[in-house]
């Protein structure tokens, strides 16, 4: 009667695309970290590094505990994070100090200190500005994707939706517990006999497909399925240090000659010497084999069409005929 | 007989795509204005910071009245804006002067004053070039986003589309009224007697289905689920002043030794001295423990297949097997 | 017995989709002529911007009339346009030279003449070279959007797409002429006496459904539901040339201090004099209250978990329970 | 019984995405030899500009007869680009040499060369750096164009979808081939005297919607619907040349005094003349006139809410209701 | 009984979407490199072009290990990558010092390398600082596709959604397997002696339909379907160091006259050689025939009115009809 179906495909379908967007506003910090060590390289800069790193991680902790109830409960007053030692007793009191006549702005806070470190270190000379466009369009990336997951917190899928979406589902129970008991028996007082096996199944399968819609509408609680966002917090954390503290601070590997160079050496050596035969087209290059039998099923070009009988002399005869307009 | 569902699913899904579509043509001043701090970052700027942070938020009111019911109310005259604080008096008259000859320009020409303003700092040399062009391409996407936002006002979904499923939608139930009417009685004058619950369930459906999509098409009315545009402008006005006026008048905290600099100079002093023990790859980083045991449910890779009996000695017997081919 | 319903769901919802992507082709002149604005800024460069403005109008003519109908009709033919204004007798020599060899280059020729222009004023150093790149951004995002439309006017939704559409729908009915008269009268000669209300509703709705996809195909025709090319037109020229004369000739307003500024200076004040109370958090800042009561539905964080007994004493206890971690 | 329609819908909506996916992958050598005018804007590069047109348009001859059937049978061997005048004989031997020891590199080499060639006119002087970044993102826009032709062609929509849904449709009519003759005849041996007309109309329906499918994953081929892309390598040779050549060479026109520069020439005396009476606010601009009654469908802000009674004097009274809040 | 289609229908849909999104995931060398070969164009920097190519291989070898089976059976374990020649003794020491305390970050560590030989290659005086931004910014696509490979691997498509798809499926046929068996025997003990076609092919479709989804959900393993991810590697190894070490170290060809140049010399000389005859219109250029003779279907613009009767002669009568309205 009610074709559940077709709404609860429609709604579903919404709602894990509207989910995945949500995965996609989580940032990364080492996107704009790998650009800080470019912009400000030197030893003397790492105490600024160290510190852009901690506020970036500091405004995740900040801006994900107001929508995930797994930071929530990792940090249930911002006290908590001065113990997790992203932010110090200094730093809470400049925050509490912005948040008082402008709530709502806190999270934004340690982004423009950032900004605020990032050009004190170059107007002290220790940044190259060739990188400043690149870093700022990434801190700019960074800071959208917070506010996209509060909008994402805001709006929802449209209430109104919803409770189409639940309204025909259960309806649709509600009148199936009394469409399918059969009333027809000449004794009003037997009861039916028959277990509503279809029925069941049905329920658990509808039911069970409107719930992962709603499962997957707030993908940052506490469930199983949810998005292990105190996970990432750690991993981001132990990434960001590393990359401004240790990586920064050692040098690249120094130059060797590897396989592939002295492969390239070896193939110019026989091209100026004119009188060893060149290798024939074996595809095969330093240790690698392109040809096709070297792997199982190399990618080919479907609509590529073998021109047969195509020795180089005969293409001029080709010439007039209708396919080379010119 | 017409396949209504069908219709309806792909109807509303295309207005739910719409609507989150115009929700994300709404701008955050807090984008432009970080970045104007970074480009006009002196004391002497901040009477420019200020003035621009109210230009944002004048062309969001004059912008956002003409396709928000809300704000209409809100602003019902533009000299409502003036008491709102968002306009002087001279402004007014300059934008009346712009507005007479070429209707449709006005929400266009605080954004123009704005250019001005920072081209008229550049030029006292208080704006620092290397944030020009993000700056600029900033304020180009914050143009845009209110043009996006009359041409969706302009162009709705397509007339006739919506036309056909009204259509649709009503004459069903046009037909169910007469069609589920029984009328092979024998006694002509009888009234049918059963209440059709049936086809009450299914109008109820069906027309509050079309109706999600009709109130989703106009997401910035008086309805209590369209955007809260009022809230949203308060909450810019705000935002953008604290941004350039506090928080960019504010310097940055001093840097201090967090525990993750004090646990990466401990690392470095016992990497140094090679007496003492290594501590064993516990995963362990500072107090965060990244194991698969601190978490309930970290993230895995799926497709990571495990090399059983893998110490570094035995590699080299595997050289010779069909995996590795160079 | 044919899906009808569904064939035709497909092929509108493809239809719909490319008639809003043909919208977005659309360009407008303000996005550059902003940028442009900065770029020669100078009293002396008006009239290069003056007839840069004119440039892109004409380029929007003349590519907008090979794929409108409506902007067809109303520049019939070349000469049109000098009489419009937008295009001098000596432009339309140097377009019919160009035009000649080879064809298809004609409405690219006012915007290369864009760039020769700009080229030329910051080589008389009446340019400020930080806003090149993002002028020729836009300048780039302008022409890329009239090769679209150009290319949505030559790819059309593939043609055996609409036949398969088309076939269905028409066979549908013409089966339907046939198959749903009653033949097995007893009399062979007695007509049908029934008027097949069904059939023609459903032939309404299904025709109907089907004229939708067709008439969005063509968005620029002559259609009461087309796109108002010719108002767009009209609208980008006023537009432009207030842009680049009206608004750029203007100085911006001059500084003056408003509520919010006077407000920060009291806050201020208040700081720094010890001795008043400090105003409790109010939530209320300036005149603005952001605070739950003033709208009737703030947008709310629905994933927020509200901490409860959760005074700054307390939180130390909490330390050592499960979800502190480190 | 096997639900085909809904099946083929699904398949044959995403081969359609993927179509106009692969049309927006052909790339027009105008965006970037626009912006090469720019970078090389002298009369002394021309011949460099030349160069590079002829060698975008040689990596399209290249990419493309890999993929499209069509450039294939145009050039069946390299030497026919020669002949085309696309390819030099020393370029050829070059591009031989690249070619046998790295296979899949080739149609890169002429971009690497493009890049080699405008380094070489910057290094000479002769280049304005400042478009160099826009250039170059052009040109990276180019060649992953191509790559992603190649990328489209490799890897198709998955075999194993394709193969389920031709099994679905074959077995369909496999099975109505037995199942809707009329087995229960009283005498065996005579036939069905039926022309199963509905199911031939099925078959042509089903299997047409299938073969719109396998028709659009291969739009390079020879097919009457499927892409021109030897008429679009054609255009684009004759663009490519006339704008380096014809267009670059040539200067702009000269600025003329037009009638929208009169108009507002016009105005200014005006307004500078303060004894004349003001224009009253006609929405007339110049010629132009955007009031609502010059044209028949002007766009219109369908949530604008016109104010009644709302005259200057009047909206101090209102300022104590309800909407105002501040 | 359970719409088993429309559920399939969305889940392989919204699959298939994401294993193309995957297969975008995969990021080629040749991007990067080519800028880079702008950015350190010199012979001195070939040693750092070279090191550079290899470590972009050597990331995509560790980051591809982690997701695909292919890779992971190629490299079993660290010491394999350095047979095959991509990492060497020193730099597998350093990876490894990195890898023990903060586990996940190996594979951003060569990347971070390239950074660093960059900036000093350019501290050296070796690079062209216009660039810097284009080579960054590539340079971040390159890191940030390889974290969204692991992110697609971490998040996969919600188990839920998987679970309520596997359940349909399955229990559909359990009950199928009695259902669809007739009991109704007199005789209890006799079997049903039909074989169920109909069911045995429902369940080849539909179960078949869901492996579809399945196979796809992980794109990288062993299949004969997945992503030949292996000979990708292989050819990105080849193209990198063709790159950078034989391209960039040859010469572009020198300038020669083409076809194209001299056609441009012979039509300039006839337009200033003014007593020749202009040539007609003939839609030639060169030996390109543009006209709509030479293509079997030239794009044709489908909205394109013809005006009929319109010589340049009267269209000055027009002038006052209702198309003109200025």
């Amino acid at each position: 009667m009610i074709p559940l179906t077709f709404l609860l495909g429609f709604y579903v379908s919404n709602v894990v695309s509207r989910w995945w967007r949500q995965f996609e506003c989580l940032k990364w910090p080492e996107d704009f970290l790998s650009i800080l060590c470019l912009l400000l390289p030197s030893k003397e800069s790492r105490p600024a590094r160290h510190q852009i790193a901690r506020y970036l991680n500091l405004t995740s902790a900040l801006a994900w505990r107001d929508v995930s109830t797994k930071i929530r409960l990792r940090f249930p007053c911002l006290r908590n994070i001065i113990d997790a030692g992203l932010l110090t007793e200094k730093e809470y009191e400049k925050l509490q100090d912005i948040n008082e006549p402008s709530p709502g702005i806190r999270w934004l806070t340690p982004l423009h200190w950032v900004q605020q470190l990032i050009d004190a270190e170059i107007a002290a000379g220790r940044g190259s500005v060739n990188y400043v466009s690149v870093a700022m369009n990434e801190l700019k990336a960074f800071r959208i994707s917070f506010r996209r997951l509060y909008c994402h917190d805001w709006v929802c899928v449209p209430l109104v939706y919803t409770q189409v979406a639940a309204l025909a589902t259960y309806s649709y129970f509600f009148f199936c517990l009394f469409g399918r008991q059969d009333l027809n028996h000449d004794d009003f007082y037997s009861l039916d006999s028959f277990f509503p096996l279809f029925t069941v199944v049905q329920f658990l399968f509808f039911v069970g497909w409107f719930k992962v819609g709603q499962d997957l509408m707030r993908p940052f609680g506490l469930d199983d399925d949810d998005f292990e966002l105190s996970y990432i917090l750690d991993r981001n954390i132990v990434t960001s240090f590393t990359i401004v503290d240790s990586l920064q601070d050692d040098d690249p590997p120094k130059f060797e000659e590897d396989v592939f160079w002295k492969h390239h050496s070896e193939q110019q050596q026989m091209h100026q010497n004119m009188f060893l035969p060149k290798v024939p087209s074996s595809l095969k290059w330093g240790r690698i084999d392109l040809s096709r039998n070297a792997h199982k099923h190399p990618p080919k070009l479907h609509t590529y069409l073998e021109m047969k009988n195509q020795d180089p002399e005969e293409y001029k005869n080709r010439k007039n005929n209708k396919f080379i307009a010119w």
